[in-house]
């Protein structure tokens, strides 16, 4: 394809992307179709001959587009968000054209040192302590999810506890890791690659709120001591994915520094709001952490994949993870003047990731960041009062910010065919959890493209269709 | 941004794109920034209030552009290739366009579905056999990088052995795996991260090809299984980041299969060839091997980040990386008809990759993916002649496709000076490499958009330096 060629098919695409949400409501959100339909739809052996771009793009709007569950609609109120935006799809679009691999400063400086700076920037915009920005002892970095952060932030911790000798010699199984009934599962996940193993993971029972009760924290660990175990490793979660429940964040880090044990604060849900000054009393005692992170792929409109992840003290995250083979020595790695970000992470390569974040801040600028989380959180507000007022369904815990957990009186079975009958109307997408044994349904708001109306359709679907079906 | 804003915004930046590689040799190769350079460019503290598009590309051109390091450059000839392509560039924005996140199959069946079926057309374009496609035991799934290719393996491998024992108790330090002295960086960084420890590790020594000596990987598992080690993973490489060293895949796979060693082959660099039977001789045995990957973003000119990893058996992966939150539970899930390829790596969300790789495979069609991978490998062995007729330069090991191994008489510190000053006029950009402790210079033929004059300027270029160096 020549670069003449590409401006045209390019801009094809330009429209296709911008017709694509100016008609993003009349698809159904969750894709309706069965098992296998769309890969039975797909030739089974690959061309030998090119294809056209026009084909292709025919193929994406018969065949994939049934298959596709429509995240940036702003009647996805699922899970959390994973938003993007026209600013970060046009950001990731430099990003693909330049084609840069950041493994190491030198194979792009401007990818390693824009992300130093946008990094910085991110600490500030959410009133992180001084020690997490690349001009003190710490620094971040950008990895592709939280549950990589997390994995990243244990091996550290394993690393540390040891004295950098599990690297070496492998680990002992002694090690004991600390987290609530409500943590992600990505941290199970993380101890479990770490080669920690589950049984050496403690579920620290929750409050009322779901969050972390700090003097059971205590207690286990002074067990785990008596017993032998070293307990090195705890993580708050600052929005719970049930509930957005917030773990007490200082308490939780005193016992982790008096106990010697690495703090990781898990944010990925609702770190962005932190751009807010009125939200970062969730964060207060964030300085007695040894790592964080959020996921700006969730609230913050930057495309998937995108976390960020600070530590307090990177020498700890390079000791660990620093690999130097003959191939990639160089000048500028020698000097120690730069980062190579390849030692701040699992992956050897990386993609120039921080130029759609930075396309984001710089397009929102920090006001318009804070007017759209400020204004999910109102919604949020609305809709947790209208369920309030409603005889039919209940709240079931107090919302902290923009995520509505409600039920309907008529118990499990009842809620869960409400919502599967919802979902496949298509009109809007929502999923559920269990707290207490119980299915709970949630509503999420913070797609990028939501107003208030789409909130206040989505309940009056939900509160009529519960009306029909409970007199059938 | 509206979506007319987007649709002019969006075009500009085609046009960007589409000028940069009409301009791509214009730029140095290799940046020639200072460290700090960029960072202390970009303002310290982030805008409060939005900025236009056309600020950013304003910056773009003067704050970024002088620290990218030019990896779509005809004339990169370092490390391996990471390239990208049009078709790739256009399958990757439709992807952001559409913003899905393709955890489980539910949220986007295209996503799952789609990546199904590229996968095994792939399997089917390089000569794999039916066991790694998903219509037998196997199947495919794209993964960031080769480095957590071979952590995803190294994990399953630990698993595997231990009964799925490893994920529930943690480990217990007589686990053994074998690589060469030349395999790539990630195997010992993913076997720390596994906590097996570097100590657990073996370097098997290689021939005068640097390829294993299987002879010896056998007397070395003995040894270890008389200590009452338990020997549990073997990786064989095709294509070493070194010298493009091909490990005997067969010998190897028949040691493994007899000693019960997980056995994964990487083939990052070379996979890519195999599209050419011509080549497959290379990966002869491969249906002894329990996880094969090769990555896509180095030679089949589809953007960063995407490996392709396969397994034979994908029950042993699916049971030792799933977790099943209640809020993920769903129906497509329960049923076990459907993927949620969440459960075949580390992270838990994912982008929709395939489509870019999709894009690539239907552009090029098999035939012009052959035509290419067939012109580089005739290039290399052009610039082998050049290098055996020069009086002042030898080739240090015969190529096997399109690295090109090679160094000045004049002893190292004459080809480091060489290769820097080469490297500082920003006319080409390539790397070195230690063999039997002496420097030796590498220049790999892969770009995109590279023809045989790139290479012929290269090497003119690399005399003429030498030989005004050598009168000095």
């Amino acid at each position: 394809m020549s670069p003449e060629e590409f401006r045209t098919e390019g801009k094809k695409i330009i429209d296709w992307i911008a017709d694509y949400y100016e008609n993003i409501e009349k698809y159904p959100v969750l894709s309706q179709v069965k098992p296998g339909e769309i890969k039975s739809s797909l030739p089974e052996t690959p061309p030998e001959r090119s294809e056209s771009l026009d084909e292709i793009m025919q193929d994406i709007d018969e065949k994939i587009m049934p298959g596709i569950t429509h995240w940036q609609s702003p009647n996805f109120f699922a899970y959390f968000n994973s938003n993007t935006s026209f600013p970060s799809i046009l950001g990731d679009l430099v990003s693909s054209g330049l084609g840069v691999q950041g493994m190491i400063w030198a194979t792009s400086p401007a990818a390693t040192e824009l992300e130093t700076r946008v990094l910085d920037w991110l600490a500030e915009m959410t009133g992180m302590p001084e020690s997490f920005k690349s001009t003190s002892t710490g620094g971040g970095v950008i990895q592709d999810t939280a549950s990589t952060a997390a994995l990243t932030a244990i091996i550290a911790a394993r690393e540390r506890v040891t004295n950098f000798k599990s690297n070496e010699k492998g680990i002992s199984g002694n090690l004991v890791a600390y987290i609530s009934t409500q943590t992600h599962s990505s941290l199970e996940k993380g101890i479990k690659i770490a080669g920690i193993g589950k049984a050496n993971l403690r579920l620290i029972d929750v409050d009322e709120k779901f969050a972390m009760r700090p003097e059971l924290l205590e207690k286990q660990i002074k067990e785990d001591k008596k017993n032998g175990l070293i307990p090195f490793f705890v993580c708050a979660t600052v929005g719970s994915t049930s509930t957005t429940a917030i773990d007490p964040v200082r308490e939780i880090g005193e016992i982790s520094q008096k106990e010697n044990c690495w703090y990781h604060i898990d944010a990925a849900a609702l770190g962005t709001a932190m751009v807010c000054p009125e939200f970062r009393h969730y964060i207060q005692g964030i300085e007695l952490a040894d790592s964080y992170s959020f996921n700006p792929h969730k609230w913050m409109f930057t495309n998937f994949d995108c976390n960020v992840f600070w530590v307090a003290n990177r020498q700890e995250l390079i000791n660990t993870f620093s690999i130097l083979p003959e191939y990639l020595r160089n000048k500028a790695t020698e000097s120690g003047e730069v980062f190579d970000y390849r030692d701040w992470h699992i992956q050897l390569g990386r993609r120039f990731r921080a130029l759609k974040l930075w396309f984001v801040i710089r397009h929102y600028g920090v006001e318009g960041l804070q007017y759209h989380i400020r204004e999910h959180v109102r919604i949020a507000k609305e809709l947790k009062n209208w369920v309030k007022e409603s005889p039919d369904f209940e709240l079931v815990v107090e919302p902290h910010m923009n995520l509505i957990c409600f039920r309907h009186k008529n118990g499990d079975d009842f809620n869960m065919k409400l919502m599967n009958s919802i979902n496949e109307s298509g009109k809007i997408f929502f999923t559920h959890t269990k707290l207490n044994n119980k299915i709970v349904l949630r509503i999420n708001i913070g797609q990028t493209n939501l107003k208030e109306k789409h909130v206040k359709e989505a309940w009056m679907l939900i509160v009529k269709t519960a009306a029909k079906m409970a007199t059938i």
